[in-house]
């Protein structure tokens, strides 16, 4: 289990000790998707400004999410974001959303579950807002696309979902 | 877009009243799975209070993210929960835990979002705790099951996922 | 110094009892303007969801705030709204924006702080939005308008602003 | 609509890249009023710590309330406030309290934000607890009166107030 | 195991059901204490709200922490205080400072966490705000000494302290 | 009263200027204990992640609650902690449990407050975990071990508890 750096040598969760890793930038990419009905996904394209923004609600959220990650994952560090970009593409194939959000910083930590909860409320803000109409739609392919900096370097995900 | 409720007349964004809805008891179940290399779910099965309880990390974090939910949703009221059960199985087949959560109140709005919000976190406190030997973990299928209470009445998910 | 509710006999703080208040309906709505150069609201006006909604997210930013109003205030009692509304007006003689907001909930206590935080809120996020082509922007006359509901009953602002 | 720097080249809200900025110090200094009847700022003024502390727990509110700002302020970067100093000046002759709030930071990115939220919250808290007494309360004059540190270099307001 | 209630059949967390117990009024009262050297105490005592006002800025710390503990206590059901009361006695015989706290509200759950942390937030700030000049404070038997309401009913501590 | 740093010169409570001190490592040590009935400690220790693990829990609410501290204490400054460690000792002998946390950063400013927090929060959620079984739990000797960085260098508590 020591391969787990959340948890010490006696197997206690622990906020693991990063005081002495190198100052370097970091970038994470997440990803995520949410399938709705075809009509649902028309209703969210209608929208705008002046007459009901969804994706731009969802951005928001998505956005104030990232700066809360370390209150809501138990063992995350506290950081401070230097930029954070979200954007949404709809699939009017597949009848769904795709959310993609990149997240910085320069520091001692990675910050790609910053990234991933960006993800997550981004298309739970989406949920929410169309739950009246199509309480069926589901996420999915929530995962991490690449991420920089820090002392394990590059990682990008192979094509595909998932392990 | 007047069928979104979450919109006004003029399509702004409002927290829409609920002052008249009556109170009744809310049910919400929602689920969602994280996919994973099989030798890191044998990983999270070996954990244990003595040594690396990944599952009941994410559960308590699952908990308190519910309490959360109308902070990081921006249109959902505020409600207080009088009930917050999560559950995890892993599916060694796939090499996959499914998060199952279970909200419940007496009042005059759902909790659906609270269950799907502490779903989302439940499985990315277990992506932060595997990343470091896992990184190409993924989240699928996060959807509500059943919902019960409210003018809406019932609600209970078609098989298969989503819309 | 009796008279000021908010302390106790001995003069100290405390967050006063409202345990033997009646429940009743409670409606607040506030009001507050942010001045700027006629330059900066035209750039406001001409933002619309695709391109650089200012209101939109000030309006959310308003939402959320009245739900932190207990957290901000030292005093306030917790309670759940029951609805929000957020609306903004475009004074272009006066090269302002105008931000009402009603707040409403059933319970022992009034929902006049919450507008008026929500009202700030909402101005300083178009402050925010806007500070880099104008950092003179002034806030004025934010103010309770109504209230409605509790023991002290109907309060309507008088003409003019303020005392 | 490029000027607002929020807003990334397809319009939509981002949280803009500070990444590439230099370390600077950072002082905001912000002000705002609170207008009321004669009696109430009496009432204040007679305020000590044993019998009922108005500004002293405004003061705190002011403080606090600074720390939240980029949980209010949806697109403000996190930061971490180095210096946070409230004062309260009573206006006998106009009857009405003036907050002036100064805020300093190291960093990428300056305070403003930081020092404007704290001058709104702590007028908010004065209102708060003398709201039982003078509903009428108006806040006034709320408005950046200098920055210092950063590209931007130095900005102090004009005479008068606002554009 | 099944006397805990905070465990479920399984042994896991959970936020225990409270929908079908009775509303019922709630009253809690803590009890904490801060052990210091003399001359910190007598510098304590010496503040006033023109001077140092250590106490009254922990009676603040104290009430609000009161509204937080849903969130700092995992298995917490969140609830809306009705009343918060905090004192501080000062005992120059023992150089100590003695607060304590009384928590109520109407509902389905008890109020004794939140008085809990409220003495142990209100001892706390105490302790920050001397420990420029005494490091070695110690707090000491913070405990509930009672609570009324509820299925369990009237409960008092014994005399001494604790088990 | 010019010997508690926070306070200003006027006596008004401020959040001290640490922007020209220097960066150093710094490490806080806190202790405190939660006395129980024998019986209680036994449900405790009998406790697994299988099967009601009361420290576990703990464990992961004090860490999360380091997290917090700025916003619990009024004064604090915001800081970013790179490793935090909680370890629970069981004391069959006098029934109770021993807190014990490690809180590091490197910065401007010191760690006790957040490994004090930790400590207390630790204490309260065994509290809240057992309370059902056992009321009369008692916290005692919450204190300060050691603190090492910065102007003020190493401090060490001396044996026994306390002034």
């Amino acid at each position: 289990m020591s391969e787990l750096t959340h948890f010490n040598a006696q197997g206690h969760a622990h906020m693991v000790d990063i005081g002495d890793k190198a100052h370097s930038k970091r970038v994470a990419i997440a990803e995520g998707r949410i399938h709705m009905q075809a009509a649902t996904l028309q209703t969210i394209l209608q929208g705008n400004a002046k007459k009901g923004d969804v994706l731009g609600i969802a951005r928001i959220a998505a956005i104030q999410a990232s700066k809360k990650t370390s209150d809501l994952i138990p063992l995350c560090h506290p950081l401070s974001l230097s930029r954070v970009d979200v954007s949404f593409v709809a699939d009017e194939v597949n009848h769904r959303v795709v959310c993609r959000v990149q997240c910085e910083t320069t520091g001692q930590t990675g910050v790609e579950m910053e990234a991933l909860t960006a993800v997550q409320v981004g298309l739970l803000t989406i949920y929410d807002m169309c739950k009246a109409i199509d309480r069926g739609m589901t996420m999915d392919g929530i995962r991490l696309l690449e991420k920089h900096g820090g002392k394990s370097g590059d990682w990008v995900a192979t094509e595909g979902s998932g392990s």
